[in-house]
């Protein structure tokens, strides 16, 4: 693994979604490995960019403030770079419903814009792109891996499918060295807290931290799983040093799977206090519910080494512990 | 099927791309049936609308040319039509890989600007998409049933996949009434035939009736299935009429397989006179190239009673003769 990361030393990474939630943390720890890092972010409200994400590392890394559409400046950009990580994009389910054509634009066009630019301007550059388990729609077998049937039940999802399916379009048809990895539910330091709107476990965090009741859709009996953000961040370094990944796409999937409601216990207990209630599943919510989801990693982790190295209760211990410190930067 | 035809019988019926080659077919004969027909056509250069392909329809139905972007527009056409039919779009795989944007503008957010439009203006129409086989990509099982994975190998083939998944999500979050067709190769009369970047076959009764040989790219070993333009009007005049197709994706598929050297060689018969030569691939075609398909339109069949009625020879001669009458307005 020291090896792995070694590449990184001295290299020029390009990181779409810098100022966001995995997009941060993936730059400061290119940073950290000496990667001279250029970060991408349009901070469209409510997509998760955060300057603050970023604190510490103004310095450190160069941060470029703009649209993957506006095609003169992406092509700017991506000269140059050995590593392209594809952390831009819309990522709320329910907000992709609302307004599909804003999901369109970010997640389509964007795409799009982004491999144009290096087809036509960086063809040999290493580029991660990160989708997602909504890809799968509601499984009909667990755990779930890459076999499985794709029926994504919402515009995100269908998006974040025609995205993938550039990405290896573009490996076959163009050369480009592309990988793609599905997220499950991918929780720490940084993501977006404000509300409910990308993941209900953000807003869990701010609940708690604000000694309010956590709110548990239904009878809270789902099971999904969970990944901690520097485990994806690992990820996303060991899939842009995998040569044998190239073309490919993988799921990545947590180390356990736990109902809503056992979550919301740990959590409360963890914190020292707290409190939750069940509510009925808002409409517009069960409308695109997935129901039980995890996810087999398996063929990532024999392609790539990489293995989730935090568990669950040390995960959110750390991220709660962050959102009492923070909190000025996130309610 | 006299039952089934009679519910067209006044009532509104809306064409999009109505002018193009399958939507123009389609009018015609929803006007046969006595239905009140509107089409829209953008008559994009190069999409296959040609004013032509409604000659002596003039007076018996309405032509609006528009985009289906245009929202208000789009408002006004759909409000109080029974029946949409969904024939507008790019269809060349070429296109698509040369400029992935003006496909994606096409078949992602003018699908997207339809459904919303009958979501909010119309939700009880009855809705009918068609699709392409070019979303299962390179088959890996023949025939291709409906539970063949999906792995399109070119942008419009990704972008075809999308808009199935908008109908079916539109169908089963609100409601509306839709059904998806995976068409084959259609051929018949109105087809574009100017040259061969949406189909091959237009582009060789081009040829033969210019007295020029045919091309087949590579051993012409390659199978393929055909529907014959009035079985596919036939298919989506059933689709729209049977109930329990709402909310599902079928395949449709031809009558045999035959390879492209079979058919070249059936045609230049039936043509009375003419040549083909074999031609090494080009590139651009070989990389996106699918092999041998064919499919079973089986579930269809069973769904709607839908039967192909014109065997391949027969279709064949129909159309040479309609191009050896009108040449004059295709070339």
């Amino acid at each position: 693994m020291r090896d792995l990361l070694n590449s990184y030393r001295g290299a020029e990474a390009f990181v779409t979604g810098g100022l966001g939630f995995i997009g941060s943390n993936l730059a400061r720890r290119l940073a950290d490995l000496g990667a001279c890092v250029t970060v991408l972010d349009s901070m469209q409200p409510e997509y998760g960019g955060n300057r603050f994400n970023l604190d510490g590392y103004e310095e450190r890394l160069q941060v470029r403030f703009g649209d993957l559409r506006d095609e003169p400046a992406l092509a700017r950009l991506v000269q140059g770079q050995r590593y392209v990580f594809h952390l831009a994009g819309q990522v709320s389910h329910l907000d992709s419903m609302r307004d599909p054509f804003a999901d369109l634009e970010s997640n389509c066009r964007g795409q799009l814009c982004l491999l144009e630019a290096c087809r036509r301007h960086n063809p040999r550059a290493r580029i991660v792109n990160t989708s997602t388990r909504q890809v799968y729609g509601r499984p009909t077998r667990l755990p779930v891996d890459e076999g499985h049937p794709l029926a994504p039940v919402d515009v995100n999802g269908i998006h974040k499918l025609a995205g993938e399916a550039y990405h290896t379009l573009y490996h076959r048809v163009h050369g480009l060295r592309t990988t793609s990895l599905r997220l499950t539910n991918t929780y720490g330091p940084r993501m977006r807290v404000r509300d409910a709107r990308q993941m209900f476990l953000g807003f869990w965090f701010r609940r708690l931290v604000e000694e309010l009741p956590l709110e548990v859709y239904g009878d809270g009996a789902q099971k999904r799983d969970f990944n901690y953000v520097d485990d994806v961040v690992d990820a996303l370094l060991f899939a842009a040093a995998s040569s044998n990944a190239e073309g490919e796409i993988y799921n990545l999937g947590g180390t356990e799977a736990v109902s809503l409601l056992d979550l919301a216990q740990q959590m409360i207990e963890l914190n020292g206090g707290g409190s939750f209630q069940q509510v009925p599943f808002p409409p517009e919510r069960k409308g695109i519910d997935i129901g039980d989801y995890y996810a087999s990693s398996s063929r990532f982790r024999s392609a790539s080494g990489w293995q989730p190295a935090v568990g669950l209760r040390d995960g959110l211990s750390r991220t709660l512990e962050y959102y009492r410190t923070h909190r000025a930067h996130y309610w």
